[in-house]
């Protein structure tokens, strides 16, 4: 298996979570996203909307994230990262869809332009920055309610729905952004059970990280690039 | 089991379709969209974030579409909607995907401007009619290639995926934004296919119509309020 994709993607990180969950090494290959890769031609075949990650199967290529990781849980072995009780998956699919409809439109922004901008080049858009702190609110609320009454967003177990939103909750942390998962009692109680799991670390802690002083975006080529 | 939403919303839509194609008849609890009613306290205590539709079953309350529908799906006899090969199901996730990231964020506003917006109040956003069907062109172009291949979106059966689609493309076709479809060869035959299948007819076609002349918010209300 091929994941196109970039270590630092928030969308890419799923994917290599869900990965190490599984147990399964897949080969990473980079889409350099600070030179604007994800829209050459060659990846435009992969995926015609010029993102990351996809993923390569024997001949089977995948985009979106939600599908690549439903994909390699049902396929491969390892953790099972979907609950089998109907109402748990109900739930799961629930919080996945409030992370992408409720939280990630403030959120990737706010990490854009706190995190990323200094890859991408011009200024941090102050207006974006305090949108995305304004908007995570509800959002936030929402899980930390849901944690209070269950370990893990679908249940009992970790499942492909705290995949989704660790990214995020991982970033916010490293640039100072957590204040908003530190005043919340079960998101941060969840948010220091997830964020410990070994795969998470390995995932997300160990190599070169885009807050780290001095970084620029060549040592991940360098890295990465066969 | 309870649905709270209005048979005009394209999210409530998706979910009656479900249910008509699992042959099961739910509660329809009107929610008007018009009044704001989405808003009121009643409502934010089932759904948080104020939108439609909710599923109430036995006292498991559920929201966002896609969590509902694919319930439903799993729960209910009737047609299955969710194919059995795992990378059909990768690709029924992917064009659900599609949909939320590269479709309905233009198609939405472009139908809300169109056909919703006199029952909502305010003047037509011309810059949002334009920006909305210049921007479903991608996403149109990625399934119509889709659809050269296979009969349906996942493949040869009718599944949740086709279901996302239809509500948008049924009220571009009633209020004269067609073209697109009609352009594109396996787009409109797929379209004429799934638009025509009885569960169909019964959900979009029957009652009451947003786009009939001289139609007004308060019919709904007179029909449906209990």
């Amino acid at each position: 298996m091929k994941v196109y994709g970039h270590p630092w993607s928030v969308n890419t990180r799923k994917t290599l979570m869900t990965l190490a969950e599984k147990r399964h090494d897949a080969e990473l290959v980079l889409v350099m996203i600070p030179k604007g890769e994800q829209k050459h031609p060659s990846h435009l075949a992969l995926h015609p909307f010029g993102k990351v990650p996809v993923l390569e199967d024997d001949g089977f290529v995948l985009f979106e994230t939600r599908a690549i990781n439903r994909y390699l849980d049902a396929k491969l072995g390892g953790n099972t990262l979907t609950p089998v009780a109907l109402r748990e998956v109900a739930r799961q699919d629930q919080w996945i869809n409030v992370a992408d409809s409720y939280f990630i439109p403030f959120a990737h922004p706010l990490i854009v332009e706190r995190l990323f901008r200094r890859y991408l080049g011009g200024e941090p858009n102050a207006q974006a920055i305090s949108a995305g702190r304004e908007g995570i609110e509800p959002a936030l609320d929402a899980i930390d309610a849901a944690l209070a009454v269950t370990s893990y967003l679908a249940g009992e177990s970790f499942t492909l729905a705290d995949v989704h939103w660790m990214p995020y909750l991982e970033y916010m942390s490293q640039i100072g952004e957590d204040e908003p998962i530190r005043r919340r009692r079960h998101l941060a109680a969840w948010w220091e059970r997830v964020s410990n799991r070994p795969t998470w670390l390995e995932v997300a802690r160990s190599g070169p990280q885009p807050y780290e002083k001095d970084m620029t975006a060549d040592v991940i080529e360098k890295l990465y690039r066969k």
